[in-house]
């Protein structure tokens, strides 16, 4: 490297490609987003590989496909030795930091396979996911089982907010009129402020974090690559004053939902149009309950954002950093008769995706809005890339992004997208009778098609020209076949080419060929195949000292 | 366990299915191989899962495809973390000990990335594949930087064969009229014996490490898992005395190739028949100076197989060890104008397999022959199910064999096996121009017909049942195009259904079912998505209540 690099890698949970002003949201205010975007490539066809959480963030931290690192829903470990963006670029001497999210979940049993102590460095280094864990915080603790304290609990205990769990009880909880507490979790609940002042909520103080990550690290001199790894806008919908009033029922768009849809819809579609939450999201008033505090969530995001970009430009740090504004996967709301984001509607499958890169390479593109097929494993190839490590395609399934920032002529750009969903842990599985190892979804785009493969089942299929709401599956459609056998056919040449042999690069395997073309290389190792006697051999080892004497220098 | 049990797991390297009396051999004499078939059942449709040692062991000691596994070529190292068979045989208290050959490249740099260290307890584990070595002979050692020196080498020093190297210069060579060394690498010298003799050649050596495991095991008391691999008949393609003389040019079968074979071959095998080794094999008098030494080594192997099986019965071991005989791969030996294993022909893809399962359940079965379709993989589950570990298909992908061996009545047994080949690493890749990720050659058959799916090109297919030597490439037949979509149907079906999830059973996730349909398991756990007000919730807590409640003893 020759100058000072960093990159600011900033994720959002749950933020649908179409809450913010800059993608269009005619009353959402995010003005620091949006002028980001000024700054950069917005790019409006970005997939996420699955559409939840786990999955999808493991395959933004590896750049792999979910079948290829198997972490395959919400809470089942990465598989200890699954080579992480952190792996790569601690590599090249660069520092992967987290403040915030990963939906990490270690590989306890592989790790005591291999001995690893799981608090040792390195112990920490695989329980994180290949992040150095500044400050971990995956924005779930309620009350049970579910993710050990996070550190915002004692933060938030030491600024006087007092209980068990400070996290559920003051951050993520209402207060009713005769001071009961009313839980964030419940949707009814949506339109109060939650108790916590907004300066000591997850959103601020998660940023406080990430600068002050960012001043110690000037000291410390080393590059970085900075995950800040926002919980918002993912349940609990409830927010702090005054963002909690800055939205009201005039502001929520119209659902975007079809009586079709529920006429004969795909088993797996009903399934999840059956879930609570799809029930919960359908029903008259939900919506316009839940909608303005989760646009509230967002313009918090967005203010802080402005403030941290703004302690960007004070320590001069914007010209030297790569800056990424994205979200995990969308939220449905209601849209297509679901909640949360198990299927692959746009909503849910396509994220925002806004993309700085302060090189001067980059100017021509600024504010410029790009078609282009990015998936989310695109993001540690670009980071790789930004840092001047080589790429490393036998185990980096995504491509880096910074020949389209710069403007670069790119052969080969990809056709087709794809996003992985494994309903074994829905209810849907044991409804539809689906065995285990066949609860596979695989959605495959090329921008106008849609499809999506159910094992077991027919496919779905959408015309996204046509119909962009994505109200009529054309799935069993007879005039559909050839379009349904193209994406077939993709699907295919996909799933034949996984990227397993990660323990050698294609690079090392190509390197001798110019020795290899000129004599047969085994005869180095000793190995003698196919030679008939001491003359055959003797002229395999002339060639081969004709070929050394050619490579050295006069 | 219940009672004592052991396996004895035998493999050969190279050996061809057809090269055993017990096989239909007219001149070869097997009589020990050939009476443990009598005792156990003979697989005569057992494919190995690639053509080549490593991958295709990699493939045995994991039970997983090569394309899962992703160690696709000779000298690639198996990811750190993939599980073995040992890992399995070690949660359940059964040691799984090495004696020959594993071709394991330990991945040092996973190691490394994962701070542990390869001369530690657990990395041997992990450098051994899994395996415990008691003795580790890969059987190549030719002056050259191949292999670490084996303890083979002291052995032969410490009976006075002396020299640098003695498994290259004692074990593996002739000796001329004048003294003179003749590298027994070379087709010319197949004649001659080996200058060490027979009893301190390497099959000898390795079956008496073998019986002195067996010994020791004894006071150990442990139950063990014993791979005792021999190298043989493996190349280099010498036999000391009197192994090297007994079979001569009148037991050499007919060579097994047609000119139509050489018309107009697919260009991947066009490539591999311009290999050295293909051209020598293909030229008059090679394989009658080689293939009687093949045999004289297969014989020797008989022999001390012979011994063997005399000590288990000698220590009472025979009625508490499971038996297994089988080879890594073929060898062409001339045949469809090739020498190597690089293709997918039966001689090379098929492979001897006998199993003798102790257990009074398979009286019924001995002295049977199967012709079921079996793969290399299903081994490890095999040897876990005997042994009375859980079944593990979410990571092993192959089947227990023991149901047919018992004659229980299997349902579902598979319909294609399937086997593949990375030619990368081969001049075959150079010659045609093959993207290094793009050198994929998958076969599928289902016992009457053989595709080999190429990626780039046009697939091979092949009619076993009209065509039994494989002479005729119906790839591009115009009357074939419904059975090579039926077997590429088959291909993509497989390719769907990678066992990638290996960090969480089915069984694990299906553990909750009954709780799952009765209630909304979130709730346990805090998350609370899509109840609208307090009342909803605690009416979903009241069914979990009552669920609980309902299972209550009385």
């Amino acid at each position: 490297m020759t100058t000072k690099r960093n990159v600011l890698f900033i994720m959002c949970d749950q933020l649908r490609y179409d809450y913010l002003g800059v993608s269009g949201h005619p009353r959402l205010k995010t003005p620091n987003i949006d002028a980001l975007a000024q700054r950069g490539v917005r790019f409006v066809n970005a997939y996420v590989q699955s559409t939840i959480c786990g999955p999808s963030r493991m395959s933004t931290y590896t750049g792999r496909y979910v079948r290829s690192h198997g972490s395959t829903w919400n809470g089942i470990p990465l598989r200890v030795g699954e080579p992480t963006l952190g792996d790569h670029l601690k590599e090249i001497g660069v520092r992967n930091v987290l403040v915030g999210k990963t939906h990490m979940v270690p590989d306890r049993e592989g790790m005591a396979r291999l001995g690893i102590v799981p608090d040792s460095l390195i112990g920490v280094h695989v329980s994180q996911c290949g992040f150095e864990p500044y400050e971990r915080d995956d924005g779930l603790h309620p009350d049970g089982p579910y993710d050990p304290a996070p550190d915002y609990d004692a933060y938030l205990r030491s600024q006087g907010f007092d209980a068990d769990n400070p996290w559920e009880v003051w951050a993520n909880s209402a207060e009713g009129g005769d001071g009961e507490l009313l839980s964030g979790w419940l949707l009814s609940h949506a339109d109060k402020p939650a108790r916590v002042p907004d300066e000591h909520s997850e959103t601020p103080y998660i940023t406080r974090r990430a600068i002050e990550f960012i001043g110690e690290a000037e000291a410390d001199g080393r590059p970085w690559c900075l995950h800040l790894s926002y919980i918002k806008p993912h349940w609990p919908y409830i927010v702090p004053a005054p963002y909690h009033d800055r939205y009201g029922v005039d502001d929520v768009l119209p659902v975007v939902r079809s009586d079709r849809e529920r006429q004969h819809p795909h088993p797996i579609f009903a399934e999840f149009q059956h879930e609570r939450v799809s029930q919960a999201f359908s029903r008259p008033g939900v919506r316009e309950r839940v909608i303005p505090a989760y646009m509230g969530l967002i313009e918090q995001i967005d203010d802080q954002l402005g403030l941290l970009f703004a302690y960007l430009d004070e320590r001069g740090l914007t010209d030297d950093t790569l800056i990424v504004f994205t979200s995990d996967h969308g939220d449905y709301l209601g849209d297509h008769w679901l909640g949360e984001k198990q299927m692959f509607h746009d909503v849910s499958v396509k994220v925002p995706l806004i993309v700085v890169d302060p090189s001067p390479a980059a100017d021509a593109t600024r504010g410029t809005v790009s078609e282009v097929l990015v998936e989310q494993i695109d993001l540690a190839p670009t980071f790789l890339d930004y840092f001047g490590g080589r790429p490393k395609p036998h185990i980096l399934e995504g491509r880096s992004l910074l020949p389209l920032l710069r403007g670069e002529r790119v052969e080969n750009w990809r056709s087709y997208v794809f996003s992985e969903y494994d309903y074994a842990l829905d209810r849907a599985r044991i409804k539809l009778g689906t065995p285990v190892p066949d609860c596979r979804l695989t959605m495959v785009a090329d921008g106008r098609w849609k499809a999506v493969f159910v094992e077991g089942f027919r496919p779905m299929l959408f015309d996204l020209d046509n119909d962009p709401h994505e109200f009529d599956d054309l799935g069993d459609s007879e005039d559909h076949a050839e379009v349904r056998q193209r994406l077939s056919d993709a699907f295919f040449a996909w799933a034949r080419r996984p990227r397993s042999r990660i323990t050698r690069s294609d690079e090392a395997i190509a390197a001798k060929d110019d020795a290899q073309r000129a004599y047969d290389r085994n005869i180095e190792s000793g190995v003698l195949i196919g030679y008939w006697d001491e003359t055959e051999l003797a002229e395999e080892r002339a060639k081969r000292a004709r070929y050394l004497a050619s490579r050295r220098p006069e």
